[in-house]
């Protein structure tokens, strides 16, 4: 029913659902912040990073949990219940990826961290400093539509950006003629890199189709 | 809640779902033409081939956006509103893991295209052609509800057949002792054709569901 | 809506739901023991087991549409009836991916099949029988939520312990210096029974959900 916007939703009773998505938006900006740290930091601080960002997404696990709970507790209809869901379990997919990027550069150990690997690692952070951007604005979406729309528009020229890099990465990692095991560990890396590129886009992809909707 | 039915959605105000939907099976069926053709062409014509995909996938996604915004600003409840926007996503997916399949060609390029690829090609083709006419049947469902279960279930067929082909592909790639990243380019692509094989069998199932809902 | 609890759901007329999610239970503790089996089979029983399994996945497949069909049929609101679906869903990835498992296991007929792979199909087999108790008393949820949520934490250990044994096998298959094509069998079998255990931690989590909901 198109009965209900995202006002009526957050109603005085429903305000608690911001701090929470802002809560999910501060696990994926410290798990991308820690992502960056790994391409700077020697093996033993990689573990460092690697535990942080785990820590990280168990948080995200446990405020998805309390989102879905309250959504439970509360008095709204199905159809507004669901973009609220939909967007923290969207932002849930990015610390995961996130996380199952350093997992893998922790256990694989690959004999290199490549400066394109890095540079995916950089448009990781910067876009989710704009997603947070974005969630930070939802409280007052009707007023600044524009501003969460310009945040989307960065993340999708970001993720246009690691597309290009992600294609190239592949192509030197079939030349570079290193052993099969080196190649695989390198693709893998570079795929979930990549992964979470697509699903910080995602999630700003279901920001925007918010904004249509609601402001 | 049952009372509403693809018929009573689909009222005089709301039959603009329909184009929509046609266009996005429209969108299919070029995709999967030109990614057939990739396997008749030269270097050059294979990279024409590509970008006409790439473009489709970026009209698909734009389609997408239309249909679901289009449900917002329709009233229909949300059952129902959730039927037309899982078709739509479907398709979406359809066009998306065509265009993966053409990326990757283009990308890796692997130093064959093997006639079972083609075969796989060929049968992507077939099937979504199976879906543009399903879909055209839907604004006559309850009169034309043995065809569409015919289309489906010939797409069914064929996507038992690509099972086939996608496993004796994967046991011929292990067997043929090439290296390593030819190896590897050659599992990738099969296994995305595969998947544009199986997200069409997964629009199949869902317009059967359809057909069993609302015939 | 809250208004809807699970109990309104099942009034005596949707009882049927409860034998049917019985059912489904029993085709992933039926596929699970299967798969356990492989390990200790030669290869011509490896067969007969990954036949049984296929059967199963069928099976599931069938409950899975007859579920699907009931809820259609039925006088509910399309909130629970959601959470059904989603259930049914979820216990139909998990058969899914047991067959994939096996699948590749047969196809691939790798040189060696690993306890840490074993260990990892018996985790399988446990979990499923949790998942079965889980669904079994469902019909008195609120009586038995305590059960339920041990069922839940077990499978959660469980899904721990096979996270460690997943890392540590990967970590040998890249240290065993075996050839390409083995490697990559090995790691596609090991992913694919990882898979199967986060399916089945991804219902429990879901059942968990359900009792949170309506206990």
């Amino acid at each position: 029913m198109k009965i209900n916007t995202i006002f009526n939703v957050f109603t005085p009773k429903d305000v608690k659902f911001f701090p929470m998505l802002d809560e999910m938006a501060d696990v994926l900006v410290e798990g991308a912040n820690q992502l960056e740290l790994i391409f700077s930091s020697s093996k033993d601080q990689i573990k460092d990073c690697c535990h942080r960002i785990k820590d990280e997404e168990v948080k995200g696990d446990k405020i998805t949990g309390r989102i879905s709970r309250a959504l439970n507790d509360t008095f709204i209809t199905p159809f507004d219940r669901e973009d609220i869901h939909a967007l923290s379990d969207r932002m849930d997919d990015v610390i995961d990826t996130i996380n199952r990027s350093a997992q893998k550069i922790m256990l694989y150990e690959p004999n290199i961290l490549p400066k394109y690997m890095e540079r995916m690692a950089v448009i990781i952070k910067q876009s989710t400093h704009e997603i947070r951007q974005a969630i930070n604005e939802l409280p007052n979406l009707r007023k600044n539509d524009k501003n969460i729309r310009q945040y989307c528009k960065q993340i999708k020229t970001w993720e246009r950006e690691a597309d290009v890099i992600y294609d190239e990465g592949i192509i030197r990692i079939f030349h570079e003629k290193m052993n099969t095991v080196e190649l695989i560990k390198m693709k893998e890396i570079l795929f979930e890199l990549e992964m979470s590129v697509n699903k910080i886009n995602q999630t700003g992809k279901f920001l925007k189709t918010i904004v249509v909707k609601y402001a």
